[in-house]
């Protein structure tokens, strides 16, 4: 039976083997939603970038440029972190260059790891990343971005909820999975209730942060696709489409 | 109000800071557990070691010397890492050389970090331990020692019910312990039943481990007393008594 393992933080990542497994990568508050919506807006490619100075050069090659830290958009770029920015139809067949403050980077370590598949995960896609999960057949890694190498609880709470739609069929093969599904069983009836309490909701309350980019992210498949990394790219490999 | 962290392995204290605060370092199954009964049995003080090839050097210095890794006992050593080990009466009054997989690290590794106080948490003392942290109204790190930099469940779960102590008197700063607490609220009536699911219970059923260290290891309040750091070395300072 093909197993689950779950990371908590980038800054764990050194310490798992990544090789010829599905991996996830998660962050639900913002990066990996928001990259589901820019495909269901119907945007070409996305680059993940380390660095907002490097993010930037790219505007010079035709990109979207767009930047977040610490919750922010960075001043300088084109658009920010927040999923409602990516519903803008201007960006249909654009090109976007993306760096935020933990979903990129933890994208760019799992790719150094040379995984079998980096698959972005996101409420408002997990039954169908669920579905290619298990057509993979793969041992799965799903890894958490975080907060900065420390752990979050949205990102854990969705984890939990994908090994939940993963079962019977993988096993858990670690504490950290046994412990996200958990979290994820006591809370399943109010996930938003105990999203709330989390440092990065108190955080974009504590910004003023106007639209409601929790709720949004919190809600379950809107789309029926999974945005995976094709070389240095995040695409949609199946045609994008709203359910 | 003075606040809680918690951090799930040594491999994330770097990404902290433990300046002037109360650090608690958590083993249970098994090093810090075992620590309280060495106490218990009236051992004078011990001496965390990184490796055994360093601890082994105590023994010319009239030390005890003890080391456990994976789970058993290092050949060559008097002692490994169980409980029952640590009750032999012929421990009163000795010093001990003590190096283990993971809770003799996460004992140094915090000790460079200049907290204010490093004690030693288990099921065996929670309730003292509490009381301890209360009365020296700082803000107190959780360590857990984990598996080998990865996360562990009886070690959050410990930090969830230490938490459950803390408050209201104390603050939740992140979601490593709001997440810890919600664990242990899930299973504080069954934290046994919990606790065998893990990893490393499987571990010791695996190796076919002897004694019951899982269920010794998580009874409450076998003791009245709190380890702490002195120097180089963990001492009992209020007279050992058991309850």
């Amino acid at each position: 039976m093909q197993k689950i393992e779950l990371i908590h933080t980038p800054a764990l990542l050194p310490y798992y083997n990544l090789q010829d497994k599905t991996v996830v990568v998660i962050d639900i508050l913002r990066a990996t939603s928001t990259m589901c919506v820019a495909f269901n807006t119907g945007v070409n490619k996305i680059l993940p970038i380390a660095s907002p100075e490097e993010c930037k050069m790219f505007k010079d090659f035709d990109f979207i440029i767009a930047a977040e830290r610490n919750a922010m958009k960075v001043p300088g770029f084109d658009m920010g972190n927040s999923p409602f920015e990516f519903e803008n139809p201007f960006l249909a067949g654009k090109n976007i260059a993306f760096t935020t403050t933990n979903g990129t980077k933890a994208i760019k370590m799992a790719k150094a790891m040379q995984p079998y598949k980096i698959l972005i995960g996101a409420f408002l896609n997990i039954t169908a990343l669920a579905k290619l999960i298990q057509d993979l057949n793969k041992d799965v890694v799903l890894v958490c971005s975080g907060w900065k190498d420390k752990y979050n609880l949205e990102d854990t709470l969705f984890g939990g909820a994908l090994i939940d739609k993963l079962l019977p069929n993988f096993e858990m093969e670690d504490d950290a999975s046994l412990s996200a599904h958990c979290l994820f069983l006591q809370y399943q009836d109010n996930i938003e209730s105990l999203v709330r309490k989390s440092s990065h909701a108190q955080r974009f309350k504590l910004l003023n942060v106007q639209t409601d980019d929790v709720s949004f992210c919190l809600q379950q498949d809107l789309y029926s696709f999974v945005p995976e990394m094709e070389g240095e790219y995040i695409v949609n490999i199946s045609s994008a489409q709203a359910c």
